[in-house]
Formats: structure tokens, sequence, C-alpha cells
């Protein structure tokens, strides 16, 4: 791990790292909130990992959110991976298109060529950055939970549900719920898991919520002035599934909020305060 | 006035508008937060000058601070313009140097060609942009404060000192406090303003201060981990002058934090707060 940056933010220390993922191959970046030791002393810490969304770094959430505030009064360490691998040698969008490729990874581990040799960011965020972390920094890993925002909101809900005593907590802003039926996802499952729809259902949160409901309460907020929410969001259909599989799930429609971080940020603090009282 | 976004946020809005400006004769966007009708009633509202920083746009503020939570509460509108001029036929640094030129305005009236074609800054702070604000939204005239960053702290500094009426209020983070002393200052002055210094001391704040204090409080924070902290900023030099003059002023030496808007959104609800409190 090298640090890339840090800064002293809301008395805690808002960094970025770099390392040489085994995962995917190419130098991943992350960026960790450390809460203030002088206040919640030295830890380990509750831990939450976001995930962002399409176009996003691992910078836009330490820069646009404000969550340091929260995550500072709260006690909570925050660590936010990139969305894609990147660097000389990772295939994107033949189009350049910003919904596949770089900073598209859609948490999944790709299995089509050329994808699949670098575009493993399913065991990257499951399995090497919680391994990396949990040896270097103070987190609790008893104490861990998971969100995000629009593709970061399907793999926060992917990961928890598939992993729900590792990631113990979930909820998500404005996510895409069910992959396999929007054009975002039907896109990118069709490069990086190929044809076969029936390998899709393993990356896809309406499908597994229905198989595998898990024992926390799931909440997502959803802006109703958001232009995607028709056509690629559909809270309705993981409400439904998870309505009838017994999982319970909060979906709170926001009055005139669109798909922004200004969205994010009017409702981050109830986020990690209900993170913080169910870890 | 021509709206080029805006955003629900905090249950207030966030805009950005542009028009064609007579005082730098460009276009020049700048931004709108007005906080919630529902809360605070229609307005007018008491109102805030945002200036910002070397290198930034109108843009910066309002995706970085996370001020919109503060202003959302305590009903302040807050208005953020553009840095400088831009466009074609506006001159900028010769050798594309971030320091002097396109967002680097100084909030001054150029008088040295080519820069007094459009270079005309303070008059668009002072004059233009209130008349125009006041004309087209809830903004309360007899309310009015300035704040800014750096070399908008400079702005805030010097547009309050001499328009203390108009400006009533002045808080600035890490602001240029003597530009006629530091290197960001001097470059700029002697293209803006001409190799005759004393042409500079009406836009200095510390010469500024010793002349005119005002009868407000100003509050000053400051990163002791400041990077221009000991070359171009010296708020001591101000810290002197004010207090030799009479004027009411508060620095606060912050351990430990940066230039960077982490160190701003840190203590901006202090600053909000501060402001509310005496408009």
């Amino acid at each position: 791990m090298r640090e890339i940056s840090a800064a002293k933010c809301f008395g805690g220390r808002q960094a970025v790292y770099a390392h040489d993922s085994t995962s995917t191959k190419t130098e991943m970046k992350f960026s960790v909130f450390t809460p203030p030791a002088d206040v919640h002393g030295e830890g380990p810490y509750p831990t939450l990992y976001w995930l962002s969304g399409l176009t996003c770094t691992e910078e836009n959430f330490i820069i646009k959110s404000g969550f340091q505030r929260y995550a500072a009064a709260l006690g909570l360490m925050v660590i936010g991976p990139d969305t894609s691998p990147r660097g000389e040698g990772v295939p994107d969008d033949p189009d350049g298109a910003y919904d596949f490729g770089l900073a598209a990874g859609f948490y999944c581990n790709a299995t089509q060529a050329p994808w699949s040799e670098h575009y493993q960011m399913y065991d990257y965020i499951t399995k090497e950055l919680p391994a990396l972390v949990c040896d270097a920094l103070p987190v609790d890993d008893a104490r861990t939970g998971v969100f995000g925002h629009s593709m970061g909101g399907h793999g926060a809900l992917t990961v928890h549900l598939k992993n729900p005593k590792q990631f113990k907590t979930c909820s998500a802003f404005a996510p895409i719920v069910a992959p396999s039926q929007v054009p975002w996802g039907r896109k990118a499952f069709s490069h990086y898991l190929g044809a076969d729809e029936t390998s899709w259902a393993d990356y896809d949160a309406t499908t597994l919520v229905a198989k595998r409901p898990s024992e926390a309460e799931i909440l997502i907020d959803q802006g109703t002035a958001d232009a995607f929410l028709e056509e690629q969001l559909k809270p309705e259909l993981f409400a439904a599934a998870a309505q009838a599989a017994g999982q319970k799930a909060t979906v709170r429609m926001q009055d005139g909020y669109d798909h922004s971080f200004y969205f994010i940020a009017t409702f981050l603090e109830d986020h990690l305060r209900w993170h913080k009282e169910r870890l």
C-alpha cells in the first residue's frame, strides 16, 4: 500500500492509497477515511465500504458527498474503492461509452475474453481489499457494512446478499436493482458474463433476494426527479421481490431529487446513522 | 439570466446561471443556492457571496464544500461568482500559469492593457452582480455578507473593507491578506494594475484595514499545515494591522489542516453561523 494523498478533515484523516492488485492484475486505488482518534480512540472502528457509480473513480465520493462530517461524528471508517481496473492493457468499451469498461466494472467477475483478464471486481471488493485493509488499518472486521450509488448501489445490494455475514449492513442511493432487466445491466453482463443469461442471476439483486434474503434491513433512497428512474433503476422490482421473499427493505421515494451528489449529500447522514445503529 | 443547471439539495435548490456581463464584456456564470421555502418562507433571505480561489470556477464551492446543509438549515441564500472573465478574446497568462489570468482575476479592476478590457472583477462583484440578483432573486439587500478562500479570501476582505455597508459581514479561509507583499499578489497586481505600487494599496486588505477599519468583526481560519502559509498567506500581517487600527478580527490557527476543501468543509458551519448571527 502506497499513500497517494492525505488531509485532515473534520478532525479525522482522508487518505488515498494505491496497491498492486492480484485480482485485477493492475494498480488499484482506494480511499480511506479514519475518524478522529481523540474522540473515538485508536480503533478498530466499524467500517463501511462505499461503492461508486458509473464514471466515478475513488475520488468522487470523498470530494463531493460531505460524508466525512458524519463519519467523524459517528466514529466510522469509510473505504471507497475505484469502479474498475485501469491502466495499460485494460480493455475499454470499443466506442468509449461511459456505461461499460473503464469506470464501469459492475462489481462482477468477468468470465468472457478480453474482459476476464482484469475485470475481477467482485473478488477485489469482497476478498482482496478487505484482507488488505484488515491487515493494514484499524478496521473492525466483525462490524462491516456496504453502501453505494447507482451501479455502486447494485454492487452494495449484491455484495451484501451474497455475503451477509461479512457485509452485515446494506443501503443504497438510486441503485440499479435489476441489471438483467435494464439497458445498463444487459449491456455490461452480455460482455462481462456472456450471452447465457442464467449466469447473470448471481449478480442481480432482484433475483438474488428472491432466492436468499438476508436477515438485515436494507435501506434504499430514490429521487423522484431522477432521469434514470424509469428506464434503468426500477426500484419497484426489488421492493416487490423483497416483500415476496420476506426481506426487510425500506424504499423511500424522495420528492424532487435527481441522480446527482446533491441528492446523495442530502440523505447521507441518515444512511451513516442507519449503518452505525446496526453494526 | 439563463439557467444552466438546477438540482434539489437539502430541501433547497442549487442552480447555476449565465448572463452577459457589461463589466467584463463576456458571458459570466454564477451559482445560487436558495434555502427551502417550506422552512424559511419565500424570502427575501439574508445572502452571502462566496469568492473562490485560484483555479476555481463557479462550480468548485457548490460541489466540494457541503455548504448547502448549513445554508438550508440557517435560511441563507449563497451566491458564488466565477473567478475571472473567460472566453474568446480574454487574455490569459502567457505561460498558462495557474496564478494569473483565467481563474485568477484577483477581484480587482485592471487598469493596464491588455487586461483592462475584460478583467473588471471588482465592479462585477460589488456592483453588477448584486444589482442583477437583487432584481431577479429573493435576496435581502440589507442583509448581505461576503466570504471566500485564498484569493477569494483576499476578495472578501477587500470587498468588505471598501463597502462595509453593502457587505456587512466578512469571513475568510486561508486568505491572501497582503497581496502587495507576497508573490501571488505581486505578480497579479504588477500586470493588472501596473508598476506603480501606490495603486495596489486599494486592493490590499492589510493596507486597507490600517486606513479604514470596519465596525464588523472579521473571522479568519487558517490551517497550520497549509503549504502556502509562510510564503503567500501570512495572516499575522493582517492580524497586526487590524489590532493597530482597532479592527475587530479573530484569526484562528487550525492545527494540522491544509489549503484544501477538506479544511474549508470542516469549519464552514462555523462561518455560516457567524454570518447569520450578525446579519
